[in-house]
């Protein structure tokens, strides 16, 4: 929830001159994205949203951004494409931040997801995954396991602060996450790596674009799926729900069948997907800066997963066959 | 910055099910308005703007906001109309809030006024201000000279903490203003009482629309004048800029013409003004809620504008002639 760069019409009329979408009608701030500034802008071409790419994200990966959203969208998957100017760039310069717009998908997030919605992201994801196949560029996860250490040292100390004991129950989560046994040698590609409900829209129960792909990464397929698991199956009760799951993971699997390997490894991956977002959320709780317009997600929903997720003994515990999924 | 509610899809869906615009296909949370939650609704009829009322705005006001609106763009002003839903109603209830559906005005509002925009409100100030006169409603003005002692005394205490002398500064004008010279016999009528440049559309320079009537109210037609004033015609650095206030005041009298008394009343109008929003300022900013989403407004810019105005000796120091203006 956030616009933390507000643009002049003058400049934004400027920026656009170098697109072909005609003159400007309006544009307003949009209340969502935490990374970025957002503006939802009409011209008489359409409906467009204008991102401005605030300090968090790393310049040099935009091209990488831009160019996978424009390689997935040629590829048949429903996400935003970005615009190219008159030059054939899609990236150029607004109030002194980059800038790119792209064009506006209808639909809406699911504030409650039921097993429809899961079913439908599940097969997005999955061809997300192969489309991504050919996709030429890379770039590395940042926030995988050898990222988790330094997040856990800077917010260990204040830990205790938000739950007893919390600074002990993540460091000997982190001890075993680091034991070697992470997996190594399970399919990689393109992730979404961010894929939560705020991020997928949906008309009516018929999913119509996943967008935001600031966090997407080469890894390992099934690390996705189970971020997934994390953001998509836990009810707001906290209880897992198997129902969904299992939508899910068989919608997944229908368009690219999981290995014997990665559903091994997949409760392994979901405690390490559940240790991900706990990090980040408790480091952004913990340095909140004074007049912050974001209010920090909490770190609690996700200590509550991990313990689900460390509980976990098999994929069975999914609603799901060990030995391969029935559909 | 605001979005103080969030919606689900069926909760707004069953809403819009009682209005005539067709399938919902999305809606955006956008990062304006302070008092209310708004969302950019687009269906499959076009574009709107869903506002939910929270509980700064009293829920007794809102038929005067809503048929002052509908009054108003009736009488040819270009703002907001509300749209009736099935059962002739513009006003409902969506997530525990009183909600309306008003429809979406195009236009920019100017981050850098320039005199041809001072020109533009000044005329829709005037013609607002004649299609007022047979709105046959009125709602009392809570924030005119009696409405501000209460404000100073809650933040007196605090006052010298943004500024030092603040608290003598202010209670030493407020002595002024409320010793008997504040004017009662002006002309009166619906006001808009926050035309703030970000409540005014632009298309190119031509104005496009007037919106967010949540502060309206019946009081002096010259006090709405002075507001505007100290909103439009000071630069970033502070200083007044006479051809602005030329431009808005020459633009509002060919429409409206002011009276001899209200052109000698303007001055001491704009240091009440003046107070008014340094008052509402101070204290928002001595009370911002942790984990605020809004940016509270520096209640110090108002501090210079009533300097300037306490100087101001007549009408002729905004640059246009006490006997009447020069078009």
């Amino acid at each position: 929830m956030a616009v933390y760069t507000d643009v002049t019409a003058d400049e934004l009329a400027e920026f656009l001159e170098g697109y072909d979408i005609g003159e400007l009608l309006s544009y307003k701030g949009i209340a969502e994205g935490v990374e970025n500034s957002n503006f939802l802008l009409h011209t008489r071409a359409g409906t467009f949203i204008l991102t401005l790419y605030e300090k968090r994200v790393a310049k040099g990966d935009l091209p990488f951004f831009l160019k996978l959203m424009t390689h997935l969208a040629a590829h048949g998957i429903d996400c935003p494409q970005p615009l190219k100017d008159n030059s054939g760039k899609t990236l150029g310069m607004l109030a002194g931040r980059p800038a790119a717009i792209i064009n506006f998908l209808e639909g809406v997030w699911p504030r409650k997801p039921n097993a429809a919605h899961c079913a439908g992201v599940g097969q997005a994801l999955a061809k997300m995954h192969l489309a991504g196949r050919d996709f030429p560029m890379s770039r590395a996860n940042a926030l995988s396991v050898a990222g988790w250490r330094p997040l856990f040292d800077s917010a260990a100390s204040r830990a205790d602060e938000l739950q007893h004991g919390l600074r002990a129950f993540l460091g000997a989560e982190l001890d075993h996450l680091e034991s070697n046994i992470w997996p190594e040698n399970l399919p990689q590609g393109i992730i979404h790596a961010d894929l939560f409900p705020d991020n997928v829209f949906f008309l009516g129960e018929k999913l119509s674009g996943i967008i935001d792909f600031t966090f997407a990464c080469n890894d390992m397929l099934a690390y996705d799926v189970a971020i997934c698991l994390n953001a998509w199956c836990f009810e707001s009760d906290h209880s897992f729900n198997v129902t969904k799951a299992r939508a899910f993971l068989n919608a997944y699997s229908r368009e690219r069948e999981l290995s014997a390997a990665e559903r091994e490894a997949l409760p392994l991956l979901a405690r390490g997907a559940a240790m991900r977002f706990l990090l980040t959320r408790l480091v952004d709780v913990l340095n909140v800066p004074p007049g912050a317009l974001v209010r920090p997600k909490d770190p609690l929903e996700y200590v509550r997963k991990l313990r689900f997720q460390q509980g976990v003994a098999s994929i069975r515990d999914y609603g799901v066959e060990a030995s391969g999924l029935v559909a």
